[in-house]
C-alpha cells in the first residue's frame, strides 16, 4: 500500500495523506459501479441533473475557505487567484445547469413519415443520449476549474454521465477535499452510488483509461502524457474517444501599425499575460511576433522592463520547474538567439521569467525546433520580422495552437490575413486582447488542431464541451407511448426541436 | 505501371481500364492541390456550394443510363436497385444543398461582451469552419450512394472541404464515370483545381490516409480494413479524425406477443430484408431473436419457406463470396446449431441464402463467437429464447450495431425494456420495421458504438454527417468589419444564430 503524498512547493514539505493509491482492481470495480449508475442517471429528469450541479456549486462555495487554503499550500498560487478560480468553478457548474435545462444539447430532430424522391420515409426522431462513465484527468495548474470540480466533470455530469476522476499528484489534498464537496451534494440529491469516483496514483490513471466500464476520457495536460494515454485508449479491445487538451505555444502577432499605435501598452500587457499564474496557463502567449522597427524596439523594451521588475516565482512542482529550466537551456543553445531576460541558476520550484529574441528567419529554420515548442511557465520568445514575407514564413513554422492573437491598429491592412492565418492554426482568434482568459460561455472554443488537442472538433470549455459525452440515437417508427419525452410531438420538456427540417422557435428564457 | 482492372462478377470477365493505379507521389501531389483548393473553397459563399451540389445531382441524372449500365456490369446488382440508388444519390446531393443554405450546421453562437460572476467577458463569437481535404473510402455494396458521388462526398463538399476519393476495386469503371460527372459539374461551376480527386489502387489508399495534406478520413467497409486504416491515421505525425462505418450484425428481436400477432408476415418480411441486394447491406438483420413457442415456430417456418423459394444469387466479388462461405462453414462448425436453409457447394460469386438456428443459451456462450460476427451477405442466425432471462443473457453477448429492431404487439410489456437495450447497443432503434432502409433526412443516425463505427458520436448518413468535416473557431473581440458574415450582428446570411445564450427563431423556410 502506498500512501498519497501532498507536497508544498514553496517549502518542499511533504505530507502523507490519509488515503492510499488506488489499485487497478479498485479502479475496475469503480468503473463497473459507474456503468451501473449510468443507466440510473440517464433515466432521471433534466431538472434533477441541473439541481445536482447547482448543489455542487453551492457546496464548493460553502467550503471555499478550506479549499483555498489547501490549494494555496499545494500549488503556491496566490489567494486572490485561487478565490477567483473557485468562483469561476462554481459559476461553471451553474452554467451547465442552465445548459441542461435549455435542452439544445440534446440535438432533438423529428421527421414525421413522408414521401420523398427516394421513396417513403418512416417516422425518424433523433436525440443525443449519455455515452456512459467518463474518466477525467485534471490539470496541474488549475486545482479547481480544470480539476476535480472543473469543466470536464461539470459537462460530463450535465450530459448524464458518471465521472471517475484521477486526482492530480500536484494537489491531491485539494482534490480529495473538492471531491468530498461534490460527493456531499450528490448524497443530498440521492445520486446513485457510482456517480462519482476519485482515484489516486499513476497506475490507477492507466487502469482508468483501460477499464472496460469507461466509455470516454477527458484529459488536460502535457503532450507526452496526453499522447501516451491517448495511445492506451486506442489500444483497448474497444477503443474509446479520448478528448485531450494538450500543449500550445499560442502565437501572438503585433502588426507594424499596431506597434506604432501603442508599443508600450502592448509590451506591458504581454508581460502580465505571460507571467499570470507563473506562466502556467495552457493559453500563455509563448511566441511573440514583433516588427523589426522602432515601435517594435519600444514594445520589446517595455516588455523587458516589466519582466525585469518581477522577482522570482514558485512553480507548481519541482518537475514542472525542471522542465521549465530545460526549456531555457534548450533555447539558449540555439545559435543566434538573444537572452533578453532571465538567466541565473535557480533551484527547486523557484524560477524567474525568461525572454528570448530571435530573427524571424532563424525561427523559420527547421533546426530551431526548441524555439517553437511550448515551454510551460513564464517564458516567451520574441520573433522579430522585417517584412510580411518573413512573418508569413515564420508563421508557417508554427504548430496549431489553442489561441492566436493579433494586435493591430484600427485601420490595418494586415489584420484580415492574420486572422485568416490564425483561423487555420487555432481554435480561438483574438484581436487586441490577451489569450490567457478563457471565459465560460456559449461561444467559447477551447481547442484546436493537433497537437493543441487530440480531437479538433471538440472544446473543453463552454457549452459545446458537453457534446463530447453524448452519442446520437435515432428512433424509427417508435409508438408515441414508447418515445423519450424529448422526442414527443407535444414536447413536454420544452426543449428546442427541429421538426421536419425546421428549427422551431425555442421556449428557453434568456440565460446568464 | 499497373492498369486498373474491372471485373464482371456474373461472368468473371476482366476488363483493363484506360487508367493506371495512382502512385503514392501522385496521391501526395493531389492532397497538396486539395489543401490549396481548401482555402479558396472555404472563402466562397454558401450559395456557391449549394449550387455546385445541385449541379452534381443534375449531372448524375443526365448520365444515369450509362452509370447504371456500368454499375450493373460491375456489381451484378439489379437495374431497379441501381436506378433507385442513383435517385437516392442525387436526392442526397440536393439534400445537402438544403442543409448548406439552412445554415445551422455552422453552429453560430454570439455572446456580446458582458459582466459575469467570473469577471468581465469579452465579445465571443463561435462558428464552424471546414476542416480541410477529406479522404473518402467508399463501399463495395453501394456503387453510388456510399461511393464516389455518395454521402461522404456530398457532406464533405457541403462542409466546404475538397475530397480525395479512393475508387473501390469492386467497381472502378463506375467510380471513374461517376467522378467524371462530378468533375464536369465542378468545372461548370468554376471550382478550383484540386477540389476533387480520384485515386486507384491499394497503395494509393494507404498513401491517402498518410498524406500530410489530408485532414480527415471517411470510410465505409469491413472491420479489418477499417481498423487497419484507422491505425494508420493514428500513427501519422499529425493524427487525423477517422470516421469509419464498419461492421454490424444488426440484432432483430421478436417478442412473444409480436410473434403471436403476425408470425407469418414477420417471417416473410425478414426474408426480404436479409436478402435485399444479396444481403450486402451494412444494416442487414443478421441476428434474429425469436421466442421458442408455437408462434415462433410459425415465424421461422415462414422465413424458411420464403428463403427456400429463392434461387442462387451473385455477390459483388469473388472475395466477398468466399468470405460469405467461410461464415457458413464457421457457423456450421458450432455444435448445437441447426442449418435450416442453405448448404450445397457453390463456386465463384454464386451463393444461396443461409439460415441457422441455435438456442439462446448456446448463443450466450462465449465459445460461440462465429454466431455473433457479421457475415456480409444473405445469412442470418435465428436465436430461440424460452424466457426473458434467456433473451437478456443472449442480448448481453451482442456487440454494438448500427441498428436494433424490435417486433412487438400494440400492447406489449417487453417493448420498453427492449428499446432501452437497443439504445445502449445501437445508433438506431426500430419498432416493427426492417433496418435495411437508411433514409437521408435531418433525423437519421447511421452509426453506433465501436465496432459499428470508429466514432460513436458521428453519423455517415443524414444532415448531421456534415459535422464530421467541421471544426469550431471562436472570434474574440474581433471588430465587426473583420468578422465572417455568419458572425455579424445583422446576420446577412440569415443563418440560425444563438445570441447571448438564446437560440433565435430561424429564417429558414420549410425544406424537403
Amino acid at each position: 500500500m502506498t500512501r498519497v503524498i501532498s507536497v508544498n512547493p514553496t517549502t518542499g514539505e511533504e505530507l502523507e495523506l490519509e488515503v492510499e493509491e488506488t489499485t487497478p482492481e479498485q479502479v475496475v470495480a469503480a468503473a463497473n459501479r459507474a456503468a451501473h449508475a449510468a443507466r440510473d442517471v440517464a433515466a432521471r429528469p433534466l431538472a434533477w441533473r441541473a439541481g445536482l450541479l447547482r448543489a455542487m456549486a453551492d457546496q464548493l462555495e460553502d467550503d471555499d475557505a478550506e479549499l483555498v487554503d489547501l490549494a494555496m499550500r499545494e500549488t503556491a498560487l496566490t489567494r486572490p487567484r485561487l478565490e477567483g478560480e473557485l468562483r469561476r468553478t462554481a459559476f461553471q457548474l451553474r452554467f451547465f445547469a442552465d445548459v441542461v435545462l435549455e435542452g439544445s444539447f440534446l440535438g432533438v430532430s423529428i421527421d414525421h413519415a413522408t414521401d420523398s424522391p427516394m421513396g417513403p420515409l418512416p417516422d425518424l426522431r433523433r436525440v443525443r443520449v449519455p455515452l456512459g462513465p467518463v474518466a477525467i484527468f485534471g490539470s496541474s495548474n488549475f486545482p479547481f476549474a480544470f480539476s476535480v470540480p472543473g469543466g470536464d466533470t461539470a459537462s460530463a455530469l450535465a450530459a448524464g454521465c458518471p465521472v471517475l476522476i484521477k486526482a492530480h499528484p500536484a494537489h491531491p489534498a485539494t482534490s480529495q477535499r473538492a471531491f468530498a464537496a461534490l460527493a456531499r451534494a450528490a448524497h443530498a440529491f440521492d445520486a446513485p452510488e457510482g456517480l462519482l469516483a476519485l482515484v489516486f496514483g499513476f497506475e490507477a490513471g492507466v487502469a482508468l483509461v483501460e477499464a472496460p466500464g469507461v466509455t470516454a476520457v477527458g484529459f488536460t495536460g502535457s503532450i507526452p502524457a496526453g499522447r501516451a494515454l491517448w495511445a492506451r485508449a486506442n489500444a483497448r479491445a474497444t477503443p474509446i474517444p479520448f478528448y485531450g487538451e494538450l500543449g500550445s505555444a499560442n502565437p501572438l502577432v503585433v502588426t507594424s501599425a499596431g506597434a506604432a499605435e501603442r508599443a508600450r501598452e502592448i509590451g506591458a500587457g504581454i508581460a502580465g499575460s505571460m507571467t499570470l499564474g507563473v506562466g502556467q496557463f495552457c493559453t500563455k502567449p509563448g511566441l511573440l511576433f514583433v516588427p523589426q522597427d522602432e515601435p517594435g524596439d519600444e514594445l520589446v523594451a517595455s516588455l523587458v522592463n516589466a519582466l525585469d521588475e518581477l522577482t522570482s516565482m514558485t512553480m507548481l512542482t519541482g518537475g514542472i520547474a525542471d522542465h521549465f529550466r530545460l526549456g531555457a537551456v534548450a533555447i539558449t543553445g540555439v545559435d543566434g538567439n538573444h537572452h533578453l531576460v532571465g538567466g541565473g541558476a535557480h533551484q527547486g520550484t523557484s524560477v524567474t521569467a525568461q525572454l528570448f529574441e530571435v530573427p524571424a528567419t532563424l525561427f523559420a529554420d527547421t533546426s530551431s525546433a526548441p524555439l517553437r515548442d511550448e515551454w510551460f511557465g513564464p517564458l516567451a520568445v520574441v520573433i522579430r520580422y522585417r517584412s510580411r514575407e518573413e512573418l508569413e514564413l515564420a508563421l508557417d513554422a508554427v504548430s496549431p495552437s489553442l489561441t492566436f492573437s493579433v494586435f493591430s491598429a484600427v485601420k490595418d491592412d494586415d489584420a484580415a490575413w492574420l486572422l485568416s492565418v490564425g483561423q487555420s492554426k487555432a481554435g480561438r482568434v483574438i484581436v487586441n486582447g490577451y489569450p490567457t482568459g478563457v471565459g465560460v460561455s456559449w461561444s467559447m472554443q477551447h481547442g484546436g488542431p493537433w497537437p493543441a488537442t487530440t480531437a479538433p472538433a471538440s472544446t473543453s470549455v463552454g457549452a459545446a464541451s458537453i457534446e463530447r459525452w453524448l452519442r446520437p440515437v435515432t428512433y424509427q417508427s417508435v409508438p408515441a407511448a414508447l418515445l423519450p419525452d424529448a422526442l414527443r410531438d407535444d414536447n413536454p420538456l420544452g426543449v428546442p426541436q427541429r421538426v421536419d427540417g425546421v428549427a422551431r422557435e425555442v421556449l428557453a428564457t434568456r440565460l446568464g
